[in-house]
C-alpha cells in the first residue's frame, strides 16, 4: 500500500477477508476518509479470492486519513494514512460541467470533448484490443463510448473472453456473484484510456443482449450499478452513461431509469458526469441528475435549441457514423460526418464520431475498435486543435436577430474574443458579417476538409460584406479579436 | 377573325366600341360559347383605343358558336361560330392534377413537373427577355415561376420597361385603368413559354414592392385579379399562384388570400392549378380551392408528410437556390440543389430550380432570367429524363414498415413496374432490397451527379442484399420490371 498518490489518482485500500459464504453480498465494506475536518465515505468491493478492496480519488492536496467500517471485523476499523501529491503533468482531474454548457477539467483546464464510439472494443481480446488502444494514441478523440456487458447484434456474432458474472452449475448466471477477473480487465481499459488522456463514457445497459444482461431484474441491476461505481469511480477519467439507446429496452420503464441515476448519483463520491443516450426520444434531461445530454441525432442544427431547452452541455454522442454499411445509421461519408462536427460545433454543442466500414472479417471500429479506416478523424482533429487555441472553454451560438427574430445557425462565439462562422451547404460568394463595432478583428478563411487556414488582408469590426469567399460549400470564416 | 382554331389554342372574339369614359370599369362585355348543349360563359376585356377582346380556350374538338354579352350595344349580341380542330403535336392541353399526387395534361399526357423560377425576367426589355427564351429553349425546365408585378429586392434595382397600370395627372397610380401594352407584353412571354412547352406559374401578388402593387386596396386587388384572369386564362399553359412569400405580406390578412383563390376560381372557365408560396408558414392546402402545394422549404424528406397531410401534389418550388450570394437560400451548390432534387422525387413530390450566381451587373437566373451559369440544370434534365423513361405518371413513396413503423425516406415506386431507391447522403458499400415477390426486376446503378446509369448483373425479387454498392454519396438504384 503506497503512503502517497498524486491528486486525482486512485489510493487503494487493500484488505483481506472472508471468502466463504458469498462476500458480494455478504459482507458491506467502506472506508471515512478524512482530510482535516473533511470526511469522504467510499464504497469498497470484493475482488474475489478473500481479497477487499476500497479505491479513493482524492481531490486535495494534503494528509488523508482513513478508518474502514464493515460488518465483518476483520475488514472493519482499519486505519492507514496517505499524502496527496501535486499531479503529475497531463492530469487535470475529473471532467466536470463548466458555464452551463460546456465542459472543464478539475484544474480549470478546459476540455474540448471531442467523442468516439467502439462499444465493446474491450470484449474483443488482447490482440485487438491492444490495436486499438495504439490507435487511438494519434487518434484526435478524447472520450471513448464504451459498454460495460458485451453486445449482441449486426457484426457483433463474436462471444467476449470474459463475463461480468460467474456462471451458476446449471450454466445460468449468478447475478449476485461477480467476475473480478472481467472487472480487473475493464478497469485496465480504462486506465489505459486515461493514461491517453481519454475520457470512458461507460454504458451501464444496452439493448443488444443474447445473454440476459439487459434483463436481469430491478434488484440485480441496483446490485451491479453500486459494484461498478465502487470499482470505477475512483477512476477519474469516467462517465456514467445509464445506457445506450435506453428506448430500445423494454425490460425497463423509465421509473427504473430515474432510480439507475438515483443509484449511481448516491453512490459514486466525485460525481462524475451522468447521461443518457435514447434511440428515438430524448429522457428528459431537465431532471436533476442529469449532467449533461448525450444525444441520438441526425439534426445537428437543433443543436442550440436543445441548449435552450435543457439548459446543460449537449454531446451528440450519434448522428450517425462515417462508413458504408447497408444502415442508414452507419454510411455517412466522411464529408458529412465532418459537416455535422462543424454544424454542431457553431451550435454550440459537442459531437460525436463513429465509424463503420464493412470489413472482411467484421471489425468495425464502432463496435470492435481495431484501426481507424476513415477520412474524418484527420479533419476532426483539425477542428479540435482551431478550438483548443482559440476558443478553448466552448463555442456559444449567437442569439436571434431581427424583426422576425432569425435564428441564424452558421455562427457563434467565444466571447467577443473569437466568431466562427460556418456556411456548411452554403457556398457564399460574399457573406455579410456582424462583428462587435468597438473591436477589431482579423479574419480567416477556412476548409474544414483541406485543413487550411486562410488569412484575409485587413481588419474588420462591425457589420461589412466580405467578397470573394470560395463560393464552394462546407467552408467557414473565423474572427479572431486583435484589439 | 379565323374560324378554325386547335383544341386548348385561343379563340379571339375581338370588337369595337366605346373609348371614352372609363371603359375598364364603365364597360362589361363576355361571351357564351356553346358546343351543342353545353355553354362556357367567359369573361373579356378592355384592351384600349376602344378595342373589346374576348378569349376563348375551346377544349372540344367540333363547331362552337358564341354570342356576346354587354352593358354596351355595340358590344351586345354579336355572334359567330368556329372549328375547333385536333390539337397539333406538342399542344396537350392544360396541365391538372392526376391520381391525387401527380399531374397529367389534358389529353392524358403524363407531366413531370421540372420548374425554375426567374421572377421578373418578363420585366426586363426584349435583350435580356429573348436570350431568357433562348436559355430556356435547352433546359430542363417546363414550368416557369414568374411575377406579373415588377420586382423591387436586392439585385434588383431596374425599373421595368412597362407597367401594368396608367399613371393619372399627379403621378400617381390609377388602379381602374390597366395599361394595355404591359399586358400584350405579358402574353407575349406566355405564349412564348408555351410555344417552348412551359408552363407559366404567374404569380399574382408578391411582397417586393416600391411602387404600390403589394398594398393597392381590397377593390383594386380583385379588379386586378378579375382583369388578369380575363387576359391570360385562355393561355393553356397558365398556373395560378396567389403570390410568392404570401406570408411576408402585411397588408393582407388570411381572409384576403381566401377572398383571391375564390375570385381566381370563379372567374377562371378552365380552372388552372391554383396554389399560394410560403415564405415561413404554409398557407392550409387543405383549403378546397388549392389544387396543389406550392412549397418554400428546405427538408425534403418531409415532401411524404406534406403529400399525407394535405392530399394533394407537393410542387417544392423553392428548396433554396444553386448560387453564391450571400444569403442562405441563395447559396446552396450544384450537388445539394441535384440532392434535393433527388430527394423530393423520392418523397412523391416535384422540386423546383433557381439560381443565384453573383453576376457583375446584377443578372441573377432567379429573378431576371438570362444565361444559367450553374451544374445543376443538366442534372435536372437527365432526372427529368429517367422519370419520363420510366415512371412518367409519377413516384409515390413507400408506406412505413416493421414494428416501429419506420419511414424509409429513401425509396418510392411506380407502381409495380418501378422501383427508385436514391441514398442521398448515405454512402452504403451494400443494400438490403425489398421488391415483390412475384416480379423480376433488373437493376441500374445510377450516378445522378456523374449522369450513368449502371446496370447490375442478373435478375432480382423479394429481399436480397446487394454487394458492390459504390460506398460514395449521392448514388441511387432502380429497379425496372421485367417480367
Amino acid at each position: 500500500m503506497s503512503n502517497s498518490v498524486e491528486r486525482w489518482d486512485i489510493f487503494e485500500v487493500k484488505l483481506n477477508g472472508p471468502s466463504e459464504g458469498n462476500p458480494f453480498v455478504d459482507v458491506q465494506v467502506a472506508a471515512r476518509f478524512s482530510y482535516k475536518h473533511r470526511e469522504v465515505v467510499v464504497d469498497g468491493f470484493y475482488d474475489g479470492d478473500g481479497v477487499y478492496k476500497v479505491r479513493f480519488m482524492p481531490d486535495t492536496v494534503g494528509e488523508w486519513r482513513y478508518e474502514t467500517v464493515s460488518n465483518v471485523p476483520a475488514l472493519n476499523g482499519k486505519t492507514g494514512s496517505f499524502t496527496c501529491t501535486e499531479p503529475s503533468a497531463g492530469n487535470h482531474g475529473p471532467v466536470h460541467v463548466h458555464n452551463t454548457y460546456h465542459f472543464a477539467y478539475a484544474d480549470g483546464a478546459p476540455h474540448i470533448s471531442v467523442g468516439t464510439t467502439c462499444y465493446v472494443w474491450n470484449h474483443q481480446g488482447d490482440e485487438l484490443e491492444e490495436l486499438t488502444l495504439e490507435t487511438l494514441r494519434s487518434a484526435p478523440f478524447n472520450k471513448m463510448r464504451m459498454c460495460i456487458f458485451p453486445k449482441h447484434y449486426r457484426f457483433n456474432a463474436n462471444e467476449p473472453p470474459h463475463f461480468a458474472y460467474e456462471r451458476k452449475a446449471d450454466g445460468s448466471w449468478d447475478f449476485k456473484r461477480f467476475n473480478p477477473e472481467f472487472w480487473r480487465h475493464l478497469e485496465k481499459r480504462v486506465g489505459q484510456l486515461r493514461d491517453l488522456g481519454i475520457e470512458a463514457d461507460l454504458i451501464l445497459f444496452h439493448p443488444y443482449d443474447r445473454w440476459g444482461f439487459a434483463d436481469m431484474g430491478a434488484e440485480n441491476d441496483d446490485f451491479y450499478l453500486r459494484y461498478a461505481v465502487a470499482r470505477l469511480a475512483s477512476y477519474r477519467n469516467v462517465w456514467w452513461s445509464m445506457a445506450n439507446e435506453y428506448d430500445l429496452m423494454e425490460s425497463k420503464t423509465m421509473a427504473d431509469w430515474d432510480r439507475f441515476f438515483r443509484v449511481v448519483q448516491e453512490s459514486d463520491p466525485y460525481q462524475h458526469l451522468r447521461s443518457i443516450h435514447n434511440c428515438r426520444g430524448f429522457y428528459d434531461h431537465n431532471k436533476p441528475w442529469v449532467t449533461h445530454q448525450s444525444v441520438q441525432h441526425s439534426d445537428l442544427e437543433a443543436v442550440r435549441d436543445w441548449r435552450e431547452t435543457y439548459r446543460k452541455p449537449v454531446v451528440v454522442d450519434e448522428c450517425k457514423y462515417e462508413g458504408n454499411i447497408d444502415m442508414g445509421w452507419g454510411n455517412i461519408s466522411a464529408q458529412e460526418m465532418v459537416h455535422r462536427f462543424w454544424q454542431g460545433t457553431v451550435g454550440g454543442g459537442y459531437v460525436g464520431h463513429g465509424e463503420t466500414y464493412l470489413h472482411p472479417e467484421d471489425i468495425l471500429w464502432w463496435a470492435k475498435g481495431g484501426k481507424l479506416h476513415g477520412e474524418s478523424p484527420e479533419r476532426i482533429a483539425f477542428l479540435r486543435k482551431l478550438l483548443e487555441e482559440n476558443a478553448p472553454h466552448g463555442l456559444d451560438p449567437l442569439p436571434p436577430v431581427g424583426k422576425w427574430g432569425w435564428v441564424r445557425r452558421d455562427r457563434a462565439r467565444s466571447g467577443d474574443s473569437y466568431y466562427l462562422f460556418y456556411f456548411g451547404i452554403a457556398q457564399p460568394g460574399r457573406f455579410e458579417f456582424e462583428l462587435p463595432e468597438d473591436k477589431k478583428y482579423k479574419l480567416d478563411i477556412i476548409d474544414p476538409w483541406g485543413m487550411t487556414i486562410t488569412p484575409v488582408e485587413g481588419t474588420y469590426s462591425g457589420q461589412f460584406m466580405l467578397d470573394n469567399l470560395p463560393s464552394k460549400p462546407y467552408h467557414a470564416v473565423q474572427a479572431r479579436m486583435v484589439e
